[in-house]
């Protein structure tokens, strides 16, 4: 073992700066990850962008792969792995005894929620906590008693693995919480990893008719939801929205819309139209702003399901990871972008949008 | 039989006027009733405010018990029903085959939609469409070959038995879709007959702790919420609301909110407020505008569910005929006025809140 | 129109005869049916070898599909079908208005039902009943006013289209009942037409691993399964089913066993082995006789659900037909025999089992 | 505290004896509870009877509550508890990790499970695991790592507390697994302490008819379960069980069947009668044999749900805990036996059946 781990800390506003850790003592309780790579989520920006300067510098990064390189006695126990074991994390540390918890909705535990409980999960929590490795982007990983663990089996590339998370997300977004079933017709707004993601689930889930939305720039990625089987897209700066969605389905309309877009509150109006009398939507971004136009009679008059989503359960990243195992999907086509430790400011970038345009999912090597 | 059927028409904005009809010749397909009572409800409000010219005059009121006065063979043989039978109609004159037909949602039935639709359903159709008589407000009512039946039993009294929609869309609301459990807290804004009738369906599945929100001048109708078995009410405007829930809940809130109010947008905010997270809220009213401040990152973070709801289905009508029956509730209580077919216009003036403020459920005798 | 209707009445045990039936005057509740092919259902082989005496001479066959040739007025407002239209039925017909009909669960309303109703469907209804035209083995048939209709699109072939409700079947057990969902293991016994649909249906679902069980002179059935998806197969002469089960699945076994077979109750206890615990056992086929080694006990520990399966839903049918029309699978495969109206006993003798031994889904063809 | 632990050890078929056992050390994962009373479950009796030579001796009892008496520090992190807390256990010890564990159905956690796993949970792990206070009819019991806690509010009485495990058997049975509904019929076979759980639980759930049936020496629990709610109760040794309920329903039957009891596979048949078409039955208790008379053939024509049943979920026992604490049912009266340390073997007799046959529920108080 090395004696230091070299980790990317943030450290103000769009600052990023590798710093040298000691290794932590693992106590019986806990174990360490070595990081093969981790994946750059969207909400990493906002953390970079506006930095909370009241948390202190934090290692980013919750969409780890990795081997357990030490583990406790009870944590062995506790856990279902060993070392050696190459695993998948998510980035909950739940409490594991609350109502949520107990009930398998441990993405809703209170007790280490951002906002009203400790905050403490992979990713988001600031190097002053003891033992400081809590991010991803870094050669060591923490594993705290709590952690979550999926196995990744040995033939899938370290790159794929890292979309267990986002491609949990698609899972839990359009089946488990969207109940896509045979036969429908899905509008998926926004053609990002997240977009893509609710593609490969839909389609998983026998959807007839899946109709992919996006701007012009985002042709190549429109592509790929075709490539990922979608079965017609849709350029809204060059066609009518809802009249091209009528056409297609003979006035039917969406019986699920999966609003993944970023960039405002216009997707959700749209998404509203877009239901069939009965239908659904889920919104999965964050807007950042009010919806002045919103009209709750139209929810009212057309009995629509509208649902704020976000993150995972766990049964949907064990389906995710399956999927990726079973090489069904082009998946590494999403695979656009590999950054090393001291790029990770590039990844952020680009992530963020200010960076190549044609990225779709980045990846970190701590040891590149 | 008499000569002539007497119905009070609705024929300008806020004018009503009692007219003789012709007795219509029954069809092989088709029958008639002849009315006892018939309920008032909210919805009759804006057509008798906002009078559409374009259909004309028609006969309004929809929530209709009667016997069964004249049937034809085919009608015999399809409806399940026979003359002299009593019964409860619905509203809905489903066409039978579409998808929501077939599938028991037949009040989502396209073909007969108000807004997509023909528009042919009780309470709001033109004396101009033959026979004329698709209103409450009048001594008999056409029988159509799509009408939809509930048995009333003997026993129970004509005014309670007009409670069967209004208490059916409780049942809907807050048992079928908003799927109130056992020990769960249940919070409905609005003590009006429709969130009374809430408080009831939430008590029959078991909440363990329903609150009830009006405002001053609802007094009255808050203390017969209490009677109907909730454990809390709050008066608004002397009250902080989400104080108050979060005292009464120890900081849980609620598990399912119902927004029964009307007179605005503002319950939709405080709905979304009031829930905790992993919530359910159902929308039960119309609004009649946007809602500026609605910002659907709050439904994103707290991964609330948002339904817009309207109307019953079969099943819940037959569970509220099934609760009047067995008179474990004071619904007499409820049922506040009777009037004559001359005071159909004072009767509507009283739902719209424009007469007697202690009004809680209104009925039109035809006959007196 | 010819002057007479030529059928193959079933009249005796093992005993069928073409005879000519008048052309029936059609109401104006009622339509007449220009029959293209009807399946043949392995439901017909009882009535053929065990011919219900008490009844009387009746038309037998129920998977029909043709042109609407003639119908009423009152139908053409009530069924959402013209004359010309190309149509499938179902063999329900149900009264419409009973507490099943009215929830979207028909196939069990009591009114009609084979026990303890009129037993009035396509099918099994006797030539006594006028107008006698009530089964599909016959040029027309009569389309009663409570028909279920579903739109054939003009480029699938007739022969296929006879496939609606068998697998409308396998949706139905597959998907809406036996919820099989992406990721799962589905174990389906008997590789007839029904399990073929499971297969199919499961497929869709996105089921991981379908494994279909067999005998030795199944064999090309089982391979036609890997055709339509199948992952594995097992001849269970060949093999010991348990272990094999437990070999592909990594001692996983099956969350749902489908059981299509026919022969006894043998496949009754071989499912309740290859459920894993909590899973979920659907019975789709009469056994005849009962099951002295059935122990519910093993129900109890293993949390297991065990669910009797008959016929198929609305929206099951509209799927089924939605997924012929889509041509993705090789369906052709499956529709190995198409018989005369003259040699409709031999058709009947195949479905037994009595004849070709590689016959998977026969036609009747009453022109021919 | 005290330098031994006083526990009654099941030692041979039908011995038990008082053994003193050293108080464990406790490590920083673990903790250890002061017993007040523990619950005799009616699995209690074959350990008891058939007493398992290859494990060798244990102490029985798992339905416990008690107060926490130490913890460690990793535990106190952990659990959601501190010294002095009072609080019911589970008997499950789930590790935490698996499939089932993550989604919140750990009641059939592998790793645990008695048949395939360790076996490891309270009320059945013998005292030869360390540190051998495993059971609930000892003074403290051992606080494992992986322990299910619900807190017991003060002014609940310890007895009513015991009844956490058994009352959540039924809200599990009833509520969440049998989805009794308002307006429903449920029939609950066999009035013992599980029996009478379901009746309240049903009642909770807003049945309309609730159906208790028993034998002639069942009288007083029957008079019971119309404490508890039941509308009507039906001695199968007076009446015929099927023309009774048929009487009572006007022929529709049964929509839930629960059958709770226990004297061999007689109620499974009748279950099968009992329920109506499409109706739902939980098998609740081991019959010990097989049923020669067993016909799924019913279950097909019928289309029936069987469901095997067993144990609660969190959810369940956090509901039953409520109800409790509510006071709304007469618990107490449920509760008719305490028995000392020194009487276990009376208290194991008298749930066997082989003691007063009066005996509903039974507690052990361990101080006495």
């Amino acid at each position: 073992m090395q004696e230091h781990v070299f980790a990317a800390v943030a450290l103000d506003q769009r600052q990023v700066e590798v710093r040298a850790f000691d290794v932590p003592a693992i106590s019986a309780d806990a174990g360490l990850l070595k990081v093969e790579k981790t994946g750059v989520c969207g909400s990493d920006w906002p953390y970079f962008l506006n930095y909370p300067k009241s948390k202190g510098p934090m290692i980013l990064g919750h969409e780890t792969v990795g081997f357990v390189a030490a583990i406790g006695a009870n944590a062995q126990a506790r856990w279902g792995v060993q070392e050696g074991d190459r695993v998948a994390l998510e980035e909950y540390l739940p409490c594991g005894h609350c109502h949520y918890c107990r009930t398998g909705e441990f993405r809703l535990c209170d007790a280490t929620d951002t906002v009203i409980g400790n905050g403490i999960r992979y990713g988001s929590t600031p190097v002053s906590v003891a033992p400081s490795l809590w991010g991803g982007y870094s050669q060591y990983q923490y594993l705290h008693a709590n952690a979550v663990f999926h196995k990744v089996p040995d033939h899938v590339p370290d790159t794929l693995a890292t979309l267990a998370l986002p491609l949990g997300n698609g899972v839990e977004w359009a089946c488990l919480q969207g109940r896509a079933t045979m036969g429908e017709v899905v509008v998926i707004q926004g053609p990002g990893q997240q977009g893509l993601a609710c593609v490969i689930a839909a389609k998983e889930a026998g959807a007839a008719c899946i109709i992919v939305t996006g701007l012009t720039n985002d042709a190549h990625r429109l592509a790929l939801a075709k490539e990922m089987g979608a079965h017609y897209t849709i350029d809204i700066e060059q066609a009518d929205l809802l009249e091209a969605v009528a056409d297609i389905t003979h006035g039917h309309m969406a019986d699920l819309v999966i609003d993944c877009a970023s960039g405002g509150p216009a997707t959700v109006v749209s998404a509203i139209q877009l239901a069939r009398k009965g239908g659904r939507i889920l919104l999965c971004g964050r807007k950042g702003r009010p919806i002045p136009e919103f009209d709750s009679d139209i929810l009212f008059r057309k009995n629509l399901t509208l649902k704020g989503m976000r993150g995972h359960s766990y049964q949907a990243v064990e389906m995710a990871m399956q999927l990726i195992a079973s090489g069904r999907y082009p998946l590494e086509k999403m695979c656009t972008h590999i950054y090393g430790l001291h790029d990770v400011a590039s990844a952020l970038h680009t992530v963020g949008g200010e960076g190549d345009a044609g990225a779709i999912h980045c990846c970190v090597d701590p040891w590149k």
